[in-house]
């Protein structure tokens, strides 16, 4: 197998998941802390996805971690077939999340006066959410694109 | 080059591209056809998004039957490359204007009652164009998927 960036077991491979690990976290976080969160479906389905995949990367941190301080190699089909299929599922569902929301975001302040009159939701916490949780899909959208692109190879 | 389900210049491939031109105008046209639909940007993204998806796919469509008359093969890498990065950015956003939709469709139907109290809204229409929209990105994705395992495995 080919060695890329971003490949399981190396340390750009390694930072890509804690990148994705920190702003999964920081996405969940403010949404979570947002008032209101919960009258759109769309924002608690994000809740949701960000908990997924701050689970998955962190794990798949921890694997990282644990094969950089033995000096494994993580380049086999079994492991490189899991790691596609659980990234590609992951970050569907991260990009459906955060484009729901989005389109829920530009509804309220846009399209209806729905943030301006209901003073109980916070819309810049939303945004704010939404656009880490962006930052964590194309992060993870690059390891998933590596992680094909090494199965494919193989 | 692999001989892969849904490789270009192949039947498989065209009935593909035809299934995405199909499911693309029907969606666009049931979100064109409800009324109202310009009330939510999330709609008027979804009518572009499956506008440009419409175009890409019957181009390739015409490019597919052409191949597959004079039977000239469009495995060679420069095809393949140009293919990949149309299929996964259309793809893309072709999600993420259904996604968008679904989320703000959600909002309306669930979350408030803004569809009952406001009969303007063709709330129904909006979801049949919203589950073709997904039907159409899911044969792209096919599609993508078949196109970069191509490109990777050269």
């Amino acid at each position: 197998m080919k060695e890329l960036f971003g490949s399981p077991g190396k340390a750009s491979g390694l930072c890509l998941r804690i990148g994705q690990c920190l702003f999964a976290a920081a996405s969940l976080g403010v949404m979570a802390s947002a008032s209101g969160f919960s009258t759109a479906t769309a924002f608690c389905y994000l809740i949701a996805s960000m908990g997924l995949q701050l689970l998955w990367s962190f794990g798949l941190a921890c694997f990282d971690i644990h094969a950089l301080r033995l000096k494994r190699d993580l380049h086999n089909h079994v492991f490189v077939s899991l790691f596609v299929v659980g990234d590609w599922v992951t970050a569907m569902l991260s990009l459906a999340a955060a484009c729901s929301s989005a389109g829920v975001i530009v509804l309220l302040l846009k399209d209806t006066n729905i943030c301006r009159l209901d003073a109980k939701l916070s819309c810049n916490k939303y945004q704010i959410s939404v656009a880490l949780a962006f930052v964590s899909w194309f992060l993870l959208g690059i390891s998933s694109y590596v992680m094909l692109w090494l199965a494919a190879s193989a």
